[in-house]
């Protein structure tokens, strides 16, 4: 496994990878992004890119340019030991390890990528700026790397979502490829910000993977709007004392858009417009924000 | 001389390429972006192309995104059949020439790639949101043709130091190659609003490049701030009677950057600045906008 901390050291390893394998027809390029602190989750990004790439890289940056000014930037965990046994054992060929300097010569750059609607909601309305800062590493890691296919965890739906749509936009040449999320053996989504919980919060934090269960319940009776679906979620999650939720929404997707909120859910208005909708909270213990949600089918199957 | 309407059409014809020459170590594809309306300027991009790669690709999209609501987007000049006669003789091997459906499926995007100061002043003051709409179309072409190396013409300079600025903050992985201002035996540079020219504004017109020639005697004197020079280069062209000049400035380049107004141009605080300046025109002459400019290194030689 190749450790790379230089742009142009690993592109020129990608290159030679490319020109030895040039008897091959298509060589394919497997890139699974991350900030580090790997977990189970990550592990199965790196497994699925194995599976179906020749070449499997893996990147560490805690980017700086997604953190808010109040936010958990200068804390935000990291063990790169660690993750290199991780990847090791994922059998990743190449880990793009940088540091700020090398990704931002200058700070902040002159060029910035945007989107519009889809990134002021959910994670975005607490976080401005947040979402221009993702899609600003990727686009930059995305051109470095010039992956064939690109792994990313449903977790982060929101996200998946904005990313798939800058890639569609821009006509990058790249597969996104969502992930579904991995759970702990008690339903809570694994996060490199699960470290910070508090044991209490710890067990109570169970309460967001458990209301997005109980939706399916909600969701066979026949006329529920989009609101009281809403108003059950948040009255499920605030069972736990310790649980101040920041938002508990339901949207169309991928478009993040808001469904008729006084309108049956199954309703053919909500099912007409859009196949899918994603149920999505945010919460927070203490200090520890975490997030989660649920992709469903109107009048359809259910996905985890 | 293949021409593709479809992306995926042009996608797959250059995969075909790159696939055929495997046995070549490294395909060189030379890109050359266009609004179409080809005269000399562009042909000498294609030449410089066709010496340095093995692939050409021209593409020819009058671009809605980067026309304001009163510019000429309809009434742009639009010549197909002569461009691709052009191409022809230019050795040009595929030719991309997208309807403005196939670029944009959804109009506008949600995504935006934005730049900061560099885009506001000269043609951007009078031009809002234009080098957004450049900067996005090149970005999307970039990434359906993925050239090693791009060509534009110098006579948009502060679109070269645009897209140089964004190829750099994004690591894309394409080589911009700006070429000399192609000029008329008056010395009017090559642009496709020539055409607009009513025969009085075409005799006139020649003071831009007149005025940008002078530049030379009054950089003899020794002690000429930036301020005098951006004077005498209003007056020297203030001498058309139709001349309406919307800018006469000169900044850092590539940066685009003020310098001093009082402060003589051959003085320190400027030279270590900035090794290079850019003296930039745009005159109108009836309804049409003509721009030029001449790139010199302080204290050094002057380039044409």
């Amino acid at each position: 496994m190749l450790v790379c901390h230089k742009i142009t050291e690993l592109q020129e390893a990608i290159q030679a990878f490319r020109a030895k394998k040039s008897s091959v027809p298509i060589i394919s390029v497997g890139f699974v992004p991350t900030m580090g602190y790997l977990h189970i989750g990550h592990e199965s990004l790196l497994k699925k890119a194995r599976s179906q790439n020749d070449l499997v890289v893996l990147s560490i940056f805690v980017n700086p340019l997604q953190f808010g000014p109040n936010e958990d930037f200068d804390t935000y965990p990291r063990n790169t030991e660690k993750d290199l046994e991780l990847a090791k054992r994922a059998e990743v060929d190449m880990v793009f390890l940088p540091t700020v300097e090398e990704i931002y010569p200058q700070y902040p750059l002159a060029t910035k990528i945007t989107i519009g609607d889809i990134s002021s909601r959910l994670c975005g309305a607490s976080r401005p700026g947040h979402f221009d800062g993702v899609l600003t590493i990727v686009s930059k890691l995305f051109h470095i790397v010039q992956p064939n296919q690109a792994y990313f965890g449903q977790k982060d739906i929101q996200q998946v979502a904005i990313i798939e749509q800058m890639v569609q936009d821009l006509n990058m040449p790249v597969q996104i490829i969502a992930c579904p999320t991995v759970r702990e053996p008690d339903g809570l989504a694994f996060s490199s910000r699960n470290v910070y919980l508090e044991p209490d919060e710890r067990s109570q934090a169970v309460i967001l993977s458990k209301a997005l269960k109980k939706v399916d319940e909600w969701l066979s009776l026949p006329d529920i709007t989009v609101k009281q679906l809403e108003e059950r979620l948040t009255l499920e999650i605030n069972l736990a004392p310790l649980a101040n939720i920041e938002y508990a929404s339901i949207l169309a997707y991928p478009a993040l858009q808001p469904l008729i909120a006084n309108v049956p859910i199954h309703h053919a208005e909500h099912s007409q417009l859009n196949q899918q909708v994603v149920i999505a909270v945010a919460v927070k213990f203490g200090q520890t924000r975490l997030i989660d949600n649920r992709i469903i089918s109107l009048g359809g199957a259910l996905h985890a």
